[in-house]
């Protein structure tokens, strides 16, 4: 990288940012209509199964790339990117429990470990406030409602439990035109997995979410729920490997594609 | 045509016994996956402003074809087709009153009559049904039910009138799929436009229909409403143009289009 002698695009300089300390926070915003992804590091004897599990659960787990094992370069996202310094801030996991939020991970570097980049629902955000739809939680400058379902995904070695959706109400006219919107971005998230009634996949209360922050549904509005990036990180809690790091919530790695080339027509 | 010394392909067979007066029923069923076409014939005086009103009302009214004024054949849809005898019934209207409901109607033609093919739900029906995707009607072997809505058509001259929608129940994971199936067919009616309450498009009973039969709807199904092209025949039946052919209801002109050629996508 040259970032003495020429200016840098947007994504690289907000990842150098980042790598320099200058930025520990979320990256909602920054590099505006880049693809940001969720982070998950395993070692590798835990990545075979979790790389099944996302192929397995292709709705929650959009496998963005996959690192070869001991690298810190994922070329396909971004010239120069290091996972060990790219992302603002981190969550250190040993056997389940969180252990530290560090804002590098250099000196915890191994080996065998083997990094995940899962899509993540940004994208297709930035496609839905584009064609015009309402997003309420960026309207109410809230945190997604995210809800634990009574839907299973398919298990892979250790890595089981229930998908987690996000949810976005709208009038019925968005409704249909949010499925046509997000139906072209299948590796983050894609269609929406259920529309209307809560209760037939195991939500009690939309108001009560299981994550993020409840939104207000207008009156002739149908909440709708799309797989969530949360999914992965829940069956990672249940699998409680040895060691994992992920993003802390909200800090993503910046890439350098564009979410409408994510667009699949 | 040379209907003696080859075999004809199943759209044509099928238009030349109609043509022969061997079939005078509805064509459900007939050359299938053929795209089958709802007949409008309007002298050109009235028939300016009815492309008009079809091009403002794209999803009720999609046009496939437009025949030259006094030419009884539409070329881009099939070979040989002569629209005056290759629909098994019609209607004819003076005033906006039905008069007659003959079998072909050369005795009837004028120098002056323009001939409207628009797109039916027949063809989008078949994508869903390959889908694997519910079609509730056709389970219980009734006619689709249709509504009126308080949606108002974009005006066109003398052409005026309501939305007419037709119905279908299904699950919320099925109506997805629906709306991304039926999305890419745009030219026969494409993606619904209302998913949900009926009475937040004006209607009061889905129990009872204002065109065709009532369906059932099952537990945790949500009611799915695709524009309906008997929205162009209540538009007519409102003008009251003095002259007017259209075919009766169910009996399509079949066309040598293929359902899937259709496809956008």
């Amino acid at each position: 990288m040259n970032a003495v002698l020429e200016p840098l695009p947007p994504a690289a300089r907000a990842r150098l940012a980042i790598r320099a300390g200058e930025w520990t926070g979320h990256t909602s915003g920054l590099a505006e209509g880049h693809v940001q992804g969720n982070v998950v590091i395993l070692p590798a004897a835990q990545a075979d199964h979790f790389l099944r599990y996302c192929q397995r659960n292709p709705k929650p787990c959009p496998v963005l790339a996959v690192s070869e094992p001991g690298h810190a370069s994922l070329p396909t996202l971004g010239a120069g990117i290091d996972i060990r310094t790219d992302v603002p801030r981190y969550r250190v996991w040993r056997h389940g429990e969180l252990v530290s939020e560090p804002t590098e991970i250099r000196e915890l570097w191994r080996d065998d470990l083997v990094t995940f980049i899962i899509g993540c629902s940004f994208s297709f955000e930035q496609a839905l406030l584009d064609a015009g739809l309402p997003v309420r939680h960026i309207e109410q400058g809230r945190n997604v409602p995210m809800y634990r379902t009574n839907i299973a995904t398919v298990p892979a070695g250790p890595f089981n439990g229930p998908l987690v959706v996000t949810m976005r109400p709208m009038l019925a006219g968005a409704v249909i035109r949010a499925i046509q919107v997000t139906s072209r971005f299948p590796d983050v998230h894609g269609a929406p997995v259920h529309i209307g009634d809560p209760s037939l996949i195991g939500i009690a209360d939309l108001a009560r979410p299981d994550y993020g922050d409840a939104v207000d549904v207008g009156p002739g509005e149908l909440p709708v729920f799309w797989a969530c990036g949360v999914t992965p990180q829940a069956a990672i809690t249940q699998a409680r490997p040895e060691f994992c790091i992920t993003h802390a919530p909200g800090a993503m790695l910046i890439t350098d594609l564009l979410n409408h080339e994510l667009a699949s027509f």
